[in-house]
């Protein structure tokens, strides 16, 4: 059976992103910096159309991660950084550019109904309005054998652990704080979790639990 | 010359005590289970009077954090989880008993003066009613060469890390969440930290950081 994960990159005080989100700094102000621990590793520089990296225990954490991920659910904001209707959005196509680095269906969770995008290179985007159980539903037809990743924002990620939606649980503690911003466990209850993984990384640090 | 340290435990969501602090669950509800990665550790232990326990990394990184320390700041909440006046206080001579396991001295903050306590095994309590940099002066004063440990609880912490008072940092974050409770960096700024130890431990992960 294939699992749901969340698996995500956060400050040593707790934040996914800095403050002042916007279309310069969509991770918010100083938010770039939490994931340079991913940008040496071979196995994402593989993913991303880039040469060399380290290899050993970290970048196959990442390269094991990605390969067994079938389908991504994200929010509207780590989508585009909007809100409201489309045709007022900018980054209406997404981030990534033409060819996304996902490779997989990755479901958007939005209250704008839209057709399905197809990308290059095996992603494509689908805008689900009725909610976040739908949305992981959708997404674990599409993944078959393989896993679910809820990829984010920080209220998509609060959003499917605070209704116990969520298998697994992998934190990538970046070494800096970022004072303000989106706060991953905003609002999250005291989940029950069985740690299954501890790795100190070059930059990084990576935990993962299942959850109870 | 000596340095000043915050060396504290934390859940995976940033709590150093969980909700509802109580004279029966001083550490909150859920909190005490934070500390379970000290108690089998043979360093504790002998500092504690208990015997056995695990030798090796963990064990000599709170060896040499405790040896190293020659004086320890803490709030009055964390001294007796009282406020207000001295005489209406249950724990007026704090957590410990007559034996503390300080074994050096410590300075509690508080709005209510009060004479010193000497107490058994080498600790001694001294009131500081005039603020955290005069309680940072004394309490360098009489830890000589050695470090002096902001002890805590997060409110403690968090003024000496906001006024740029702390030298280093370290963290012990245990593989569990609180869900609510006092958050140890709740209005502490985005600090300029230098990676000096990540240590994956039995139950807890150890990081420790200058403070530049």
């Amino acid at each position: 059976m294939n699992k749901t994960k969340v698996d995500i990159t956060v400050s040593l005080d707790g934040y996914v992103a800095g403050p002042n989100q916007s279309l310069d700094e969509p991770l918010g102000e100083g938010g770039e910096a939490l994931h340079e621990w991913v940008f040496g590793l071979e196995s994402w520089r593989q993913t991303h159309g880039r040469e060399g990296g380290e290899t050993g225990a970290e970048s196959e954490l990442v390269e094991a991660s990605t390969s067994a991920t079938g389908a991504s659910i994200m929010g509207r904001r780590m989508y585009s950084s909007g809100s409201g209707p489309w045709e007022d959005d900018p980054k209406a196509r997404g981030w990534w550019g033409d060819m996304p680095p996902f490779g997989h269906p990755v479901f958007v969770l939005t209250h704008h109904p839209r057709e399905p995008l197809e990308m290059e290179g095996g992603t494509s985007f689908h805008f689900v309005t009725d909610g976040i159980e739908s949305a992981l539903e959708q997404a674990r037809a599409a993944a078959g054998e393989r896993d679910v990743h809820v990829a984010g924002g920080a209220q998509a990620a609060q959003q499917y652990l605070s209704a116990g939606l969520v298998d697994e649980l992998t934190l990538h503690v970046s070494p800096l704080m970022l004072g303000a911003g989106e706060r991953l466990f905003d609002g999250v209850p005291a989940l029950s979790l069985e740690p299954t993984l501890k790795l100190p990384g070059t930059i990084a640090t990576h935990l993962r639990f299942n959850v109870r």
